[in-house]
């Protein structure tokens, strides 16, 4: 141990005299690495100025599209069609419909992950990481599914979602009818309590809020020198996209614009603030997205309300099974260990997240249910050009509406967009989308035999659910798995 | 003189004794800069990885990339909906309109430029500049409409277009009742001769032998240090879409992709051949394609035949006004002088390259007729943030489809493909393209006012049909404007 100790300190004499930065290299080898986790809310692919978007959509992204320069970027990372199911599946590394969580709660339901689930954030807290989150929840709305029940020492946010702040608003609108949205704020081993009403002055100020809270919890951290997960769901770009007032203007495109803008401010915020604690070494950055852009209306024009955002080459929005749903743009940046500067398109799906960052973090993927997330650790460090993942079954609502599986896409349902209803088709429909980006020549002849490989992937998931039996939406604590 | 010269020869030594690469900018002062102007042949907007797609799209586009990282790279570069028409318009600085070359030329017609038209070439050609053309030229089929009549010093290519390889592959093909396509080759004050049939094993090998000619002729000036003017019309990704021997099966996603994988080869080989001969500090380099990417069928789905390329967010296809036509990509790199890494979203329109590069290159742009174009140079240099243009009207053929003014596009008629009917609308659209890339959200209210400055636009250009009438398509040589 002594003379382990005197090589590492000779190493460090050489890196001095050579002004070498070695320093947060010795430190990634002694500590785990904190991660820095930014979801922005139906932020399509095609937003962001590193994936073709940016200055030619109407808002410049200097900060995420720099990140990505520093980093990995992904072109064919997946996520679930809606916001509840996505985030579900991104805290569990389960489908969302093993859990109940696979749509957005109508109101008043029992809503969320039930008690009996286990986030990433509970694993990461007990492999010692400081742990936050800061946004919006959306995966359960009541004491005991609060993220401050599920792993997190400490949050603010809300617990549902931002168009609730539209309620104020609306002609007859009685709070004893419907209890209105409150921004909360709770603490491991406290009841949350209520801050303040989420209207639309506060759905305005609400990511500016988020962003000094982050770097609080951040600076205390640097202090403290104990590692931490910070898991950040900003509430943009989602409707009503009502930009800080710092930030109207700013583009001169309106207020989905100047949202974006301000996104784009809050991860530069966060990226300064990691650079002046001087803990951007040692830091993985994820910046990514809970699902496609907001569709367009039933008219074909877009609603003034919904962002009608843009999913670049990808057909369609989110609530459907097509591309431009479950696309979305994700940057991982970790400096020397994850390749800067490089885009893949392999497929990943946002429940490999959890046994990813647990791998990472030295912290435990529960063995007593199915997790669907495959480790990618590998891939995202450049050790191998492959994904550990070939395929996925696409879930929209409780339907299974397609597989998708190498670069195919086999649909077994029409929907075109979420306002319509989808329709159940007699032969199912395959594309090639490495050639057809649009979902829009079925080439099923002479390519029928993607079907078996696609019906190997739901017979498996079928095969699981029999040991592991899925969950209902609305189960009540507490849930006991059947033995 | 002599003082001068001691100056910069001291400056050259401290050069030399920090490795800085002293000679090239010293070179740029002294010289003309070269040009290399690479048009590529219905490639969408949404193609390049740096725009958005390359590996996400089945084809990774690295050189091409990397040349946008070194330069300017345009969001919002305009070019007219067809072949003929945009290369009209690049070549003399007019819309196609006014030169009767708005269409792809119908079979049998007297085609192309009138022998009264000036091209870019003529105007380089005099100002001291080696000229060569490889490639498709599309605006002039016949002795005295050939490159080599049009200021180019030599040329090699096609005078029409690709699709017409297939024609010796089609039933009952009679080469008595349509001449067959023919490969010609020419040069200054000669007559073009025929090398050979332009059919599909042509068509596969027609960019490798484009780009050897190149390189061979950028190594010919590199000796004999006349700055020169290389336009390189490559004949990818037009259908069909055959790639070389040599990059088949490379993408692994088919012959398309294997085209584009093709493309962007030969782009590198070209700037490997600039780096090579130490050109490269004192060329100007454009990237740029002549319209959007081929359409679907009529049936909804892609043609095999077709490319069914992307537009990334842009609605539409080639043959059309809509953005997905209009906007193509364009990457220009000028080491030191044009701004390294710069996006920009500024209006720039494909008229607009013979006066800018005229006045960059000292050469003349002619007095004596309507000229579209306007100057950004400064733009282009990074000495102003804007370009010059603010609007222009879009026809697609002979009719008057739509206008573009700053962020908005009317449109008088409504046409989402080639194929369909171009329908007249009673009530012009209006469209915010910061915030609709899709033009499916017609905001003609509130922002009717919007019409007023399109109708000045089309008034503009009325009225200086007044003193310059517009040249009927069909017209014979010699064209002898009207006093």
């Amino acid at each position: 141990m002594k003379w382990s100790g005197k090589i590492n300190l000779s190493l460090a004499t050489i890196a001095v005299l050579f002004g070498m930065a070695m320093v947060p290299a010795a430190k990634a080898q002694a500590k785990k690495p904190n991660i820095v986790y930014i979801l922005t809310d139906n932020l399509g692919w095609g937003e962001l100025g590193a994936y073709g978007g940016g200055v030619a959509l109407g808002a410049p992204t200097p900060r995420i599209d720099k990140l990505a320069s520093e980093g990995l970027r992904l072109t064919n990372f997946n996520v679930e069609a809606q916001c509840t199911p996505s985030r579900s599946a991104l805290m569990t590394g389960r489908f969302a419909i093993r859990s109940g969580t696979y749509a957005v709660p109508l109101g008043g339901v029992p809503e969320g992950l039930t008690g009996w689930e286990i986030t990433i954030a509970q694993s990461l807290s007990a492999a010692g990481y400081a742990t936050a989150m800061y946004g919006k929840w959306h995966i359960g709305g009541v004491d005991g599914r609060l993220p401050n029940d599920k792993g997190f020492d400490e949050w603010y946010g809300i617990p549902r979602t931002t168009d609730e702040a539209m309620w104020f608003q609306s002609k007859g609108y009685d709070e004893s009818i419907a209890k209105p949205p409150y921004i909360l704020e709770g603490k491991k081993g406290e009841k949350s309590h209520e801050v303040t009403k989420y209207d639309l002055q506060q759905r305005r100020i609400m990511d500016t809020e988020l962003t000094r809270r982050s770097i609080d919890f951040i600076e205390r951290n640097a202090k403290s020198g104990k590692p931490f997960f910070l898991y950040l769901p900003l509430t943009q770009v989602h409707y009503p996209s009502l930009p800080a007032p710092d930030f109207v203007g700013k583009t001169g495109h309106g207020d989905y614009a100047d949202s974006k803008a301000e996104m784009d401010h809050h991860v530069g915020e966060i990226l300064d603030a990691l650079d002046r604690l001087s803990l951007s070494q040692n830091t993985i950055v994820v910046f990514t997205s809970d699902n496609g852009p907001e569709p367009p209306t039933q008219l074909g024009g877009i609603s003034p309300i919904l962002n009608g955002g843009s999913a670049g080459p990808w057909r369609g929005a989110m609530f459907t099974a097509l591309e431009g749903s479950l696309r979305a743009p994700f940057i991982i940046r970790w400096p020397g260990q994850v390749p800067a500067g490089k885009v893949s398109d392999e497929m990943v799906h946002c429940v490999d997240i959890f046994p990813t960052l647990a791998r990472i973090a030295g912290a435990a993927v529960p063995q007593d249910r199915a997790i669907d997330g495959v480790d990618q650790t590998e891939f995202f460090l450049g050790k191998q050009e492959k994904s550990n993942r070939d395929g996925f079954p696409v879930y929209v609502g409780d339907i299974l509406m397609a597989v998708k599986w190498r670069n195919w896409k086999v649909h077994f349902y029409l929907l075109d967009q979420a306002t319509d209803p989808p329709l159940k088709l007699l032969i199912p429909r395959v594309y090639d989308l490495d050639i057809d980006p649009k979902e829009q020549r079925d080439v099923g002849y002479p390519n029928s035999w993607v079907v078996y490989p696609a019906v190997k992937i739901i017979g498996a998931f079928q095969e699981s659910t029999k040991k592991y039996p899925l969950i209902p939406m609305g189960t009540p604590d507490p849930y006991v798995p059947p033995k």
